[in-house]
């Protein structure tokens, strides 16, 4: 039987362990792609590691999140971030460039390339048959250093689409599907590998619109085969040369498949607040809506705002909705200008934004306390607006742009019939607008070294991360239920990003959203504690605050009935001990005020199970560290078990 | 003799007092503009009084300041807003429409009306040959409610402009000059009227900047003949039928005069951090510089955007400097779009904002720490841009441009000599676009009435205000230099303003950038307390929380060498006594700790000096109350005093 896509790109990539779902392998890692909200923790990650030049064949720092600028914070970190991404090699995306994920398709996306990323949604590049993996921001300074990314290999799971989708539903519409049918964690373990016939009519930005998402379900990523869609992509953004076909064999199996009917689907949304709560827009219909925003990584294209544009043109926005477009980047603005679109957008009432994440990551556009938001973006949870019972909804350009307009949730297919609207078909042009005066490169390596990292007052060093002791006596001061995101764990927006160079002040904010007194009881109980979460424990964004800050306060445990696969290995980076429950059973038995007593920890072995006490009452859990995770939690984290080994 | 137009204007809305300069005098008020940083406060206060419909011929309210909604407070005080707009009878102009003062002046701007604004900048107006004068929001209530604004008859300055500008000098330039010559309190109970041949090369929107800025000078407001470039205007702006020719007599005399060779001026810049810090660009030429603003309502004109455009067509900015585009309005916005300035601006790099106030007001943009920042906006006050400690140049919009290119202080003209530019002249249209849907008219009345206001859980109603007590003994909590803005009395900025509708939150701020622990102390006191400041206190912006807040937490008395005007009023309406020294030489005799006692402070009457004990020690104060604004402040302020009257 030959292989899938994504057993190719795995194999190409290999340098240790084998194929076998589960199991630890090692890849090697051909890009990295940094934001600002994790950039600036890596960039002193590389300080702390003394590197001198990033190893990749690429890496790229992007300023995109921390773009509001209330006070000095965010522009030092900027010219933070510049200095370091001088010093150490990388090219520097300046804030106003654009979105990390487009823009780096757009440059540096080449098929059969690997990539890591710290950003959940650098799964997007899977679009162009790369392998692009979000992962923590200590994953991806090693990465820079020229150490594998270590992660546990995947099911494949393939996905067949069929079918081509009807007027007024479009890419959204088909992720919002298999989350529909899967919900959040349905994905987790695994890698979604499309094909079928039905790719036929999805070109590469549609597909970067599925991949992105493909975070949402918890996967490890999501992978396309790189064919005509992918050719006329890099030829349209001036890089035909990066093309290379790229597809599963004939006789390819898969360890999961599932089929998408694209002619069956309707317009979808996912209620308030989570992206599994996925219904018909028509089940919907009626309900008031006061904000629509359009952009983020997850309706990156030209074409997802000149659908907007074109619904919109010559009409005006109803009266009672704010209307918010965060451009994708100073590219898609200029071809958005260009083409009319910007005009129109203008002329209807849209508020623009500078290019970037912004109210994606809670950076602006906070909603009214209850009022409903409809968004193109990729996450619903709860807070993550900025307003902390926020109600937002996720949704097509097509649905988004009917709601600007009728001023409720309206099914995009009924503007056909009430306003005689054809479904709009942008003309695109066939080369993107090509600028990169805003992307810097490296410099050159005798120059780098004279740089020095400019660090303003905000900034500071990586706190200490001790060895894991032999034995722990841990209160539990959290019990979560499924599906937290570390957005709950370690809030976003811009109240709490503009700490993320500052661990002991972003401290703080650690789990404000589940219970505000948590950092003043993790003091009180001094010696360390335990968390413990449900299914699912750690979904959503990458950020490595959600494990640092915890840890600075003295977590030294977390016990979930499952992890998110991102969050679970930041855990291990930074020395706390992800456990699960041998006996499903024994989550009911643990609450907040429980006491956890470990002993023998330094005996820990991969494969075993710990024994562990429970008020006095024995308790199995089990892990699943690799040999080497188990090593570096025992060392402290990442950190010091690398420095020990130099 | 004849009038000179002030008089003239004056005259037609005199309905008390005569116009002899200091004196009290009345005047009948046209139309209102308020904005949303001061509107909320206003709104309460229109509810406070029971007003049922606005008297005015016209009454706005804009939301221009706060919007970047970090969190749910800004988007719920819009609904507020919307709601009071709503139920009041006025125009509402939806947020991303756009600044207040281009805005309003383009829709309802009509030569030889008066217009009261709760914003200091509300004097551009006098462009187009309006009395438009700044003031607290509770002038502009009361106003509002029909009643005259009151203020000192101010002394009429004649401004002579001769000559025309040289090129890379523009407008700017002009207001610039004049800060220079009179500094930050030159034009203190003054308002200035510009007359003379060179008024034939400069448009309405480049008297607009020159108008607006007349605020930085302290002056009452400023005046323009209606002339031909106004009429052009109007016609520009879809309005020529509410044009009406308006000049001073050819006889007429004024108060003070001055001349202004137009073609003898150069380039130039206010240093941080003050308006009247004003040098040669040349002489400040080739400091670094990181970042460029271009907007805000002391730059707002279509010019003011496209002669950036044009310097910058075809060019990169420079890699060190965020290039930061604060677009006027939506209009505006149109019409950059139309002329393909948008695109290029897009194009060299220029980050593109929504429409409206951001980094003029502190919402958004702030610079990094003591990095130089260059700005088209009229204000420098330290602290005003959102970073404590900032570095904030005021420029031309071809001062701006010029940095922005070459990455240092550069004169414009050089950029002729280095670049081989010449000096652009953009092809403006003949007619603006024109776009209402965003400036919602008033409600039928009958419909007004129905309208619930929509207070969202940060929308606290105001706090009483008590009578002057016939004692006092208040401990003096702060000693102040000269030239002390309203900026540091109460921040504005991303932080603060979101609690511009809760004034115990808000109060938490009072003072913070002089002394962090004012509130501490001011609750230490207990029964009251006073603060003494230099000349010319309380300048800048007209926000009325640096005087509710700061009375909310026990200040009754404010001793300065002199006072800028709408703070003076500010005082008076909410029942703080502001007084003056009758022998300058006590302000150094008074300290921090000093103890100030007052007797018999009911007897208190227009014209009279007041005896106090400065620890123990005799003293001498005056103040400049007319009759009614002593009863005011006997009564605790406007509100209880109007109260007590229905």
């Amino acid at each position: 039987m030959g292989q899938n896509l994504a057993q190719k790109l795995i194999s190409e990539h290999l340098v240790s362990g084998g194929m076998t779902p589960g199991t630890e392998i090692g890849l090697r890692i051909d890009q990295t792609l940094t934001q600002d909200a994790t950039g600036t923790m890596v960039m002193l990650e590389l300080e702390a590691l003394g590197l001198d030049q990033v190893r990749t064949e690429l890496s790229a720092q992007y300023v995109d999140h921390n773009l509001l600028q209330t006070d000095e914070k965010n522009p030092e970190d900027h010219l933070f971030l510049l200095s370091a991404a001088q010093r150490f090699g990388l090219w520097f995306s300046k804030p106003g460039n654009g979105v990390s994920h487009p823009v780096h398709q757009a440059r540096f996306g080449r098929p059969g390339a690997s990539l890591a990323g710290s950003d959940s949604h650098t799964c997007a590049a899977g679009a162009l048959g790369m392998l692009a993996i979000g992962v923590g921001g200590l994953e991806v300074a090693m990465a820079m250093a020229g150490d594998p990314l270590y992660l546990a290999m995947p099911r494949i799971w393939g996905v067949e689409l069929t079918g081509k989708l009807p007027d007024w539903v479009s890419a959204k519409d088909v992720i919002l599907e298999l989350l529909r049918r899967h919900d959040v964690k349905g994905g987790t373990g695994r890698i979604i590998e499309y094909y079928g016939p039905g790719l036929a009519h999805l070109t590469a930005m549609d597909r970067h619109v599925i991949a992105n998402m493909g975070a949402e379900l918890g996967a490890t990523t999501s992978v396309f085969p790189a064919d005509g869609a992918v050719r006329d992509y890099l030829r349209a953004v001036g890089r035909p040369q990066d093309f290379r076909e790229l597809a599963a064999d004939p006789d390819a199996g898969y360890d999961d498949t599932e089929t998408i009917d694209l002619s069956g689907l309707e317009p979808l949304i996912a209620r308030p607040s989570s992206p599994g709560n996925v219904v018909p827009v028509r089940e919907a219909a009626g309900e008031e809506v006061f904000q629509v925003v359009v952009g983020s990584s997850a309706n990156p294209g030209l074409r997802d705002f000149a659908v907007v544009a074109e619904i919109l043109a010559g009409r005006q926005t109803h009266p009672q909705v704010s209307v918010d477009v965060n451009p994708t980047s100073r590219e898609l603005l200029q071809d958005l200008a260009k083409g009319g679109w910007l005009f129109q957008l203008i002329q209807a009432g849209a508020r623009i934004h500078q290019a970037g994440c912004m109210g994606c990551i809670g950076m602006g556009q906070a909603p009214a306390t209850g009022r409903n938001s409809l968004r193109t973006v990729p996450r619903n949870f709860p807070g993550r607006s900025g307003t902390r019972e926020d109600a937002v909804w996720l949704c097509s350009p097509e649905t988004a742009a009917a709601a600007a307009l009728t001023g409720v949730i309206t099914d995009p297919r009924d503007l056909g019939r009430d306003l005689g609207l054809g479904y709009p078909r942008p003309d695109l042009p066939g080369r993107y607008s090509s600028n990169t005066a805003m992307l810097q490169p490296p410099l050159p390596r005798d120059q780098a070294r004279d740089v020095e990292l400019v660090k303003g007052a905000n900034i500071s060093s990586l706190p200490d991360f001790d060895p894991l002791p032999d034995e722990l006596e841990l209160p539990v001061l959290l019990k979560m239920g499924d599906n937290v995101s570390t957005d709950e764990i370690m809030p976003a927006g811009a109240q709490v990003l503009p700490y993320r160079s500052n661990i002991p002040k972003i401290a703080e904010f650690s789990f404000s959203r589940i219970a505000a007194d948590y950092p003043e009881r993790a003091r009180a109980a001094g010696a360390g504690h335990a968390v413990v979460g449900g299914e699912n424990y750690g979904q959503g964004s990458s950020r490595e605050h959600a494990v640092i800050a915890p840890r600075y306060l003295g977590l030294r445990v977390v016990v979930a009935r499952s992890f998110a696969r991102i969050h679970w290995q930041n855990l291990a980076n930074f020395g706390i001990l992800p456990l699960e429950f041998a006996r499903p059973a024994d989550y009911n038995a643990l609450r907040p005020g429980s006491v956890l007593a470990f002993r023998g920890l330094r005996a820990l072995r991969p494969g075993t199970d710990i024994g562990a006490e429970l008020d006095g009452q024995a308790i199995v859990l089990k892990h699943r560290l690799s040999e080497r995770q188990v090593a570096m939690v025992l060392a402290g984290g990442r950190i010091p078990y690398t420095a020990a080994r130099r």
